[in-house]
């Protein structure tokens, strides 16, 4: 089943989408929004997947499904914890820094609280004060959860998951070391995050969705050129049953809370970093990793940070080629006073 | 106007309450949760504030109010951002570790996102899962904002401040450290928060509520002994004003954003830490405080940090002696498996 939220008010309109995602069928008469619908999951999860298959046997009155009039499938939703799950480009970062990485970043996931009130939907723009910041995308997995009691294993975390989307963690790099040293987590490196048109349950997904991870190529593209397609299921070391359990382990979840892989990444053939496209390798999900690749390889970044103008396209496809997720597709623009 | 929300369903249901905490009516027929109204104050705030004198004039049907039967007035809420805006409670902290503070903490607010999906009602157990995390209190004040546009400045911000309550910020000190020095902010270390029974308008504060400050003792108490009345108008480093500016350097936010002040703090009258009660000073809105006071003077701690079966008690009184918000008053029971 594939859902989406239409723009509508604060909490956008519910859909349900075909799986080819060119048309939609209105979820009202089930239930009017996506919160709603996790609140009560047990309840309107088989009507809305009775409406699914309806719509895909074209026996339900439906409507041309753009993914531009998309919002986000949660336009705010009560919790956004993202991980670093691709510890790769963790240890990536710190190299460029010339920092060390502590080896309990194997074991002990990083993660951290982000906001969550006024997510992005696919094409909405991402705004800036300036391109002194450092603005960079970062292409994630994002997994919907149930409740989920405090304490949870791995293992039963991976029964609360609902749904799966993609995301832009959108990242100010030049604010990110100050918040870091003060140890607080991110608020001012961290603007709003975008999501995917559409958001699918796990079962959508087949083969693909196995061991708490999605084994697919994440597609990135940088002002319409390619920029990455890294494998979200290779060198993931914590999976997301594993991240929920993390997220659980001194507090419940409620309903509705999104937990992201953080930025994806993979390790080159010969172990060390992944190579550009240009040079035959997977690329990247962020421009930090590719600069500091450059930086690692040839002591300087070569790549700018995203400016205005710039537009960044993350979307990820089946082995035969079709759009999964729709793409979330943004412009960088300067925030008007 | 004071407001709470009774326990029912995951959003409460929203109540106007007399000023003397003792009578409650039904905001129903305006709206029936605080983050509907919120969502269009300038819509139901004035609504609600007839109900309000209705109530007062015994115009309304009422009904007696009691303070358990209340969840947190925002029982979920879309964010919650809590500051250390007391830096005198940073320095101590730190000192009491050994560790400098960097002189920028006096200047550059510390603020963390922090888990908002579950909020606890003013009467809901602390759950743990062991004494041994080092389960304390943190009594603060926290402010309930509508819709703030990104780039607002401190002065504008005290405009968007909708209303005030109380909170209990439960931290495990146990878990601290090593979340701090991970420097992604606090996931395991903070369970869930509680906040007081009812919240208030501005307005309703009168001359105490200045400055982005709330003027007035913050009494706390540990197994019904008095342990603290600092005062929150005093060595607050960053007023409201300041701490919603500072979150909405980058990214608006959105209406029912929390945000809290971080434990309430007073330096001593010779400018050093502040005495506990027993010695004929302030005392303290957390143990750690206490803790740390007793480490500077003697070497090391002789409070400990809450047992099972230990409660907690956090309110605010008016100069003449009534209850402004009500009691947040927990208990702490070990985590049910």
């Amino acid at each position: 089943m594939k859902l989406a939220s239409l723009m509508h008010g604060r909490d956008g309109r519910l859909v349900v989408v075909s799986k080819d995602l060119t048309r939609a069928t209105d979820a009202f008469p089930v239930v009017p929004t996506l919160q709603a619908a996790l609140d009560d999951w047990d309840r309107y999860a088989p009507r809305l997947a009775d409406l699914a298959e309806t719509l895909e046997h074209g026996s339900v009155p439906s409507f041309r499904f753009h993914e531009h009039d998309c919002a986000a499938p949660l336009p705010r939703a009560y919790q956004w914890l993202d991980a670093s799950a691709y510890v790769n480009h963790v240890e990536l970062v710190r190299k460029a820094r010339g920092a060390e990485m502590p080896e309990s970043f194997w074991t002990d996931p990083l993660m951290y609280q982000g906001g969550s009130d006024s997510n992005l939907g696919p094409r909405q723009a991402i705004r800036a004060r300036s391109e002194v910041d450092g603005i960079d995308f970062e292409a994630e997995i994002a997994v919907v959860t149930g409740d989920v009691p405090m304490g949870v294993s791995s293992a039963q975390a991976l029964n609360h998951i609902r749904l799966i989307m993609l995301a832009n963690d959108v990242s100010l790099r030049n604010q990110v070391a100050n918040e870091l040293a003060k140890g607080f987590g991110f608020v001012q490196s961290k603007p709003p995050t975008a999501f995917s048109p559409v958001a699918v349950t796990p079962g959508e997904l087949g083969a693909s969705w196995a061991g708490g991870k999605l084994h697919l190529p994440l597609l990135t593209q940088l002002n319409g050129k390619p920029f990455g397609r890294p494998e979200a299921g290779i060198d993931m070391t914590f999976d997301f049953g594993t991240l929920i359990a993390h997220a659980a382990r001194t507090r419940p979840l409620a309903a509705g809370t999104i937990i992201g892989s953080g930025t994806v990444s993979n390790r080159g053939t010969e172990g060390g970093p992944g190579k550009p496209l240009a040079e035959g390798g997977l690329g990247y999900a962020c421009i930090a990793e590719q600069r500091m690749v450059e930086t690692i390889a040839r002591g300087a970044p070569t790549t700018p940070f995203l400016r205005f103008g710039d537009s960044i396209r993350i979307e990820m496809k089946t082995a035969a080629g079709h759009s999964i997720f729709g793409a979330i597709e943004q412009e960088i623009l300067p925030h008007a006073e």
